[in-house]
């Protein structure tokens, strides 16, 4: 799975029937220092994510294994929001450290 | 999924019988900023995307999951037209202001 | 769906029982301009290509998704040989005026 | 599949509910050398693995084929701890001469 | 698919059940010229290719479809051992002129 910043939201009107009422986001790609790697994807949303937040990204066919996105066009799907990650035995990202939770 | 500009349509003759009469566009990468990235893809057309109009692409199997694509060697879709994007609270595309839509 | 042209033709005794009999060819990929991108793949043909003819591959899954490679390991395949494609109202590849079609 | 050494853990509690219990892992990419690509993934565990350990990966809708991921929005899974490889006749890795197992 | 030449092998004894008995490859990557372009992957083997043999990868869910490997977390499978290619009508690799087959 990929890590991702939400970083936005888009619109469509004009759009295969089996999208609507589906929720688009624009995720900027973190690698596992929390720092932008520069690339960006759209998602659609499982769990209700939030500009800012931190979140767990699964792509491909894998993208359509949640609820929301059964049998729909969906190759990226935000399907987590993470609260904390540690590498080394160090904490490299914490939600409410961030000030963005609490 | 991937951000696009219909750059072209692409014609051919001697193809899989599972792919007569699909419309077949040249789509044109865009990043989060709207900025060409430098990379094309041909993808089949769910929505009726015209040429220079912004799209959204599944690719993959997702790519499948369309009426138009269903059960077709489609690897890549044009299932939205964009009406507009926003990153960090700023409009970054907006279909109307381009002027190819009013 | 990505644009190649085919360079050439690869040949195995040893095999998985299941692609007896399917061509194999040497495609190098090419760009919306025609160029070529320095990337080849090997894909199986689907629908009678010969070297040198520019056509449209399919990857993944749906490279299966012709009654050539159905439930075949096959994750790319020549489904289509491209007559033309444009780019911005101006044609980019035209099989005919290339000489290997007239 | 894809060579990887397991870094640290990743925790989120407001998740699609078919991620529930399954322990999700940062890992980073290793080459035949066994040297770090630079590249991270975050993949569920299907074998209890810990930090510091070498794992393979499977990716796309092959990391769903364990029992632990079955139906998940799962695209990549630790599926086996390695001991050892080779390369050219030659041992790269071995488990119990890093220290990390006896 | 992908050219590969086999470089060796790699063993684990913690695995998911579902890989037991099958035996896994580290392959190196090869261009249409048949030089390394860098890059390993490791596959699991459908036809029983020895170290140094030229194979043929193929990826993904594609990867599932031999008897070897199907229903297994399975990514990369070789699938054929290659005897010969030509690209631009000149033999680019022959099995037995690189002296490991007579």
């Amino acid at each position: 799975m990929l890590l991702g910043r939400v970083a936005g939201t888009l619109v469509s009107s004009r759009k295969d029937p089996s999208i609507e009422g589906i929720k688009l986001l624009i995720v900027r790609s973190l690698d596992a220092d929390g720092e932008e790697t520069g690339q960006s994807i759209v998602a659609m949303d499982a769990v209700g994510a939030g500009v800012d937040e931190v979140v767990l990204l699964a792509q491909g066919s894998s993208a359509r294994q949640t609820e929301v996105t059964h049998n729909r066009p969906c190759d990226a799907v935000v399907m987590a929001i993470v609260d904390t990650w540690e590498v080394g035995g160090e904490e490299r990202f914490h939600k409410h450290r961030e000030g963005d939770g609490s």
